[in-house]
């Protein structure tokens, strides 16, 4: 609630490939590290004097963090307000189901209706400081939106390129916002072949999941504002709807920042990250199990959860790495499921959350009843968007 | 973001009849007050030991300020995470125009996308805490998907009464919460009357604007975050989208609050209260400016923004009061101009708002104009809602 502040005081060091640990120069912009072609990671000096009692008259957005983010100077920061979303009791599903404690993080608050405003208010905001003369981006909706509404007010020039089947509702707002719109026959995976088509001379700066390190750094916040809502204390489960990835790696990132800053007692006992795919398109879950060794070549098909429709994701090595530090699993839940998932999470908890949203209380359900998750966990539900968008998706399903 | 209080505080002393005075119980359910069938208003003990400190460990959401709040004990409240919105600075709107200083309050981040969550958080609330069988409301929109909402939560039946040409995906989210929905041809006050008829013999709580006490208590709290955000300071001019006017005499009432609290100084310039409507649907201003003596016998015609087309407003005496009281005036904009506004607030600063929102916006640039505005003064802009919902009212209006 309170103000802003006017000077920023990022503690950014250095950027790590994040295959070979080769170091990156944070002062001009990067796309995947020139060694391995993979993610980039911002590294931070942990030892300054930024302590969480700091916190107390900062704003309510993500900013709050300012030190463990990557934009240098205040004057670039573009912002809507995104990030301290609050975290809600799901009382009534728990009672109904046999949870002890279950909790839902509702990212759907955040300005453009998704968690997807943290990474591009991030990266919209290097993008300016650091220079470009426009965004480009393939996106399965929600980020593309979230794109266009930071371009805006950065006032850049934003192209975004989306599967033709996606809901109306994500093209007309990029229109709103003045975007440029391509609609491409395919999943995210085609759309990223036509940006890099349309960027072949590189003039644009492409925001793809994980092709550009600060999209990452805005979704950890969500990390941040996990253990600060819960008084420096972590779930002992936390469930994400997995497509590229990001939040999930932000997530773990910001609590292994948050242990190296003592912010979180090193024996903390972390939580077990749960990744949550659609049967349409589960790459990760599939390579979890064995399936397959890598998605490389996996090919998915469409799901209502737009977002879960991203069949080759970048970030796979990392996702995996999570799931295996913290002992998770993945999961992936029907078509039917999610929708059984919105029905229930509005008529039991008035959110109308998005068919992501939903997969993941499928997911905690059919984990609960399976033993994987214990009555007495504490359980983390992250919903990642409002359902508003997704209207056509799921219209006409409302009765019965 | 700290978590929330176990123990309620409120320091509520009794409810009074906003014509006459007379003092009416706070513990039993109210509707108008039963001397004169108008609104009635709480007061709360401001000598108390709630200081303005106290708010820095508070939650982010309205129910930061429960001292002032009527609801007496935590267990009864029904949050979705209402409340605390980002202010936002429009610089570039700001520099196009020439404004100094130039903010929005963006409501539409809130739980169902608008301000009506505040106001419906808390009368379904108290309608909790005092009992009832379950609530119906006549709405424009988005109070019934607010309703409709907290209702599901709370495990409340509930009815909602809209007019038929209101946009599809408010009914639609209402349907997913489980309410009852009737469509009726008409404005509002039609609505009302239908109300009326399936609620004849009174079992369940009509929580239609000011014919209860409380949603007042919940839509106040933007005057609180106002001054809080400012850090006790106000704006110069407050710019509001009134229909049934709760927002405006809510943010005002905040205000006397405050400086009876000596939370805001006593000599304080109290910001000049401008009430904004559609040119379909005037009512206050054509009071305002003398064309009738007031808006009983008023047809107004639907507009874009939905939330607009209040024909005659039960609270007109009290929105007359304010605009008096703070030296404010009344003004109107056409469809056309509601869509320009929505379209350079979305390309201009990310921002896709309701045409109430857009409507203000316009309001400030004609106010500008006029010179009753002057361009060194700060103006805040409530946006009330988020665009998301009104799409098929503005859907093929984005070329050009
Ligand atoms: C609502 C929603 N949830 C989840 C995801 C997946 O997020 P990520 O790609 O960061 O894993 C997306 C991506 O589009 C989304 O829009
Ligand atoms: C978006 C929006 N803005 C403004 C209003 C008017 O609010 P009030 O009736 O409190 O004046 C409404 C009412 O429906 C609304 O939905
Ligand atoms: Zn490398
Ligand atoms: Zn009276």
């Amino acid at each position: 609630m309170a103000p802003q502040v006017e000077t920023n005081l990022s503690s950014i060091t250095v950027l790590t490939c994040s295959k070979c640990g080769k170091e990156h120069d944070y002062e001009i912009l990067q796309r995947v590290s020139s060694c391995c072609a993979m993610p980039l990671l911002a590294h931070y000096d942990v030892s300054g004097p930024f302590s969480k009692e700091d916190l107390q008259n900062r704003e309510g957005t993500m900013w709050r963090y300012r030190e463990v983010l990557p934009v240098l100077n205040e004057t670039y920061k573009v912002s809507l307000g995104e990030g301290c979303t609050p975290m809600l009791d799901l009382k009534n599903l728990a009672d109904a189901y046999g949870f002890d404690n279950l909790k839902l993080k509702d990212e759907g608050q955040n300005p453009t209706g998704s968690f997807k405003a943290r990474g591009l208010s991030m990266a919209i905001s290097k993008a300016l400081e650091l220079g470009t003369e426009g965004c480009i981006i393939p996106t399965a909706g929600n980020a593309g939106v979230a794109m266009a509404a930071y371009c805006a007010k950065a006032n850049l020039p934003a192209i975004v390129v989306m599967p033709r089947h996606t809901p109306k509702a994500f093209k007309e707002e990029c229109y709103w916002y003045g975007a440029e719109i391509h609609l491409i026959d395919g999943l995210i995976h085609d759309c990223a072949a036509e940006v890099r088509k349309l960027n072949q001379d590189g003039h644009l700066l492409d925001v793809s999941t994980l092709k550009e390190p600060y999209r990452l750094e805005g979704k950890k916040t969500m990390g941040y504002e996990i253990a600060e809502q819960l008084q420096w204390q972590v779930p002992d489960v936390i469930l994400y709807p997995a497509g590229g990835g990001t939040g999930l790696i932000g997530i773990w990132k910001a609590f292994q920042e948050m242990i190296a800053l003592g912010w979180l007692d090193k024996e903390i006992r972390l939580p077990r990250m749960v990744a949550v795919q659609a049967e349409n398109c589960r790459p990760l879950v599939d390579t979890f199990q064995g399936v397959h060794a890598n998605s490389q070549n996996y090919n998915g098909l469409p799901t209502l959860a737009n977002g879960l429709a991203v069949p080759r994701p970048l970030g796979e090595p990392l996702m995996l790495q999570v799931l295996e530090q913290s002992g998770g699993t993945a999961i992936s839940i029907s078509e039917d499921d999610m929708v059984e998932g919105v029905r229930e999470l509005s008529r039991k908890e008035g959110l109308f959350v998005a068919p992501e949203g939903a997969a993941v209380w499928m997911a905690a359900r059919q984990l609960l009843k399976q033993g994987w998750i214990q009555p007495q966990e504490q359980v983390l539900l992250l919903n990642t968007g409002s359902g508003q968008k997704y209207m056509e998706n799921i219209e006409g399903r409302y009765i019965g």
